[in-house]
């Protein structure tokens, strides 16, 4: 039986970081909501097991999506189905240093990809961006200002450790990790397009690191493919130029 | 060597959920900004590491604390801090499902944690709440009115899906789930007291996992120990009366 991804269709969102990695594998997986609903797929399959109905024997609801499902294994949050696909799709590092490492770097991408959906959301998830508009402005005005620096400063310094010369973070192996760096780069270039493009000489490894993914014969594909979904203004990264004005 | 733990000294914040695993199971840790500068410990200790300096080989600088050395081994982030010390302490489930569980559970905590600290800082981590306590206000009406009863809500429905009788998540064993769970109710009550209040019967197996915990012997002897630092206004769960009013 094939992965199961359950996530919001419309929207790269969180679920595109777990899209990445079994694209760029080549390993088969349902996307589960832009499938059918006479299939018994779609939106109705997903609410359903967050409602904690027909879960697998054992397994917990989800508190939201994205969600994997793998046979009788139910698990939630990008860096954790990332953390045990890894190794199944050929996208981890070999040690278990290396691994927590990376697991660690994976949740140093979630604050990050939480403080980009701030920008715009500052005040309450719930509420219209038009409704938090003046307080998204000095949020995003800080967030270019001083947080994207120290995130993409400090990814920076990690891939400058790499003594293999291999634009990625753990010597010459590809790993999730880095599928997720490209898409950071991906993101941050669609929604603040005059900030990146100010900032790019502090980001030579990245920007490395951004070309050398792009080149993957598989991520190739899948960016020309219907199954990439173009960023939009329902995701996490989102173009409001007036965000982008920085302080 | 014991394990040493990193993190700012003179607030719980994101450090506690580690301590809480430490000193339940009474192992032995060093907390090492509260140590002393004259024997290498303190401040400065923790600064070098995040700087990169004096890294145990191969190792990748954390981005933030708290962050746990073990020997060679350097890990960031509560939940992957927990998810390798775990089984070492005995706090973690048996089966790896359950782990991958467990892990996913720690993750919402996290978003959790993040949510509570918006809460008196929506607009920039830099700036100090006074200036922007009007922010604050609106942020945190949502949160008691939408984002906390969502995720507390999300807690009470897994643990009632334990049908052994026992308060935990997980059939008879207490995990550092239950800690972190603990953790949480102990942080919202000091921050929210008259949300909470008002909540109350909405959450009767919180309500016996925060007792069941309470209870158990080692967390006793800490809790009445110099090593819990209170709860105050520089860690994440701060009280502010005027943010506890709610909507």
């Amino acid at each position: 039986m094939s992965y199961q991804l359950f996530y919001w269709d419309g929207l790269q969102g969180r679920g595109e970081f777990v899209r990445l990695a079994f694209e760029d594998a080549g390993v088969p997986y349902v996307d589960v909501v832009r499938e059918s609903e006479a299939d018994g797929k779609g939106m109705p399959a997903m609410m359903k097991l967050l409602e904690g109905d027909g879960l697998p024997s054992g397994a917990l609801p989800p508190f939201a999506p994205p969600f994997l499902k793998d046979g009788d294994l139910l698990l939630s949050h990008v860096a954790n189905i990332l953390f045990y696909l890894g190794p199944k799709l050929g996208l981890s590092p070999e040690s278990e240093a290396e691994r927590l490492a990376a697991n660690g770097l994976q949740l140093t991408i979630a604050d990050l990809v939480t403080e980009v959906h701030d920008t715009h959301h500052p005040i309450a998830s719930e509420l219209f961006y038009e409704d938090q508009k003046a307080e998204a402005k000095i949020r995003a005005a800080d967030f270019i200002q001083n947080r994207m620096p120290k995130f993409l400063g400090y990814f920076e310094r990690v891939l400058e450790m790499n003594a293999s010369g291999a634009p990625y973070v753990f010597s010459e192996r590809a790993t999730y990790v880095d599928l997720s760096l490209f898409q950071i780069v991906e993101g941050l270039t669609y929604a603040f397009p005059s900030a990146m493009r100010r900032s790019e000489q502090a980001y030579p490894r990245l920007k490395a690191l951004h070309s050398a993914v792009s080149e993957r014969p598989n991520l190739k594909v899948y960016r020309a493919s219907g199954r990439r979904i173009p960023f939009n203004e329902g995701g996490i990264f989102r173009h409001y130029p007036e965000l982008d004005a920085g302080p």
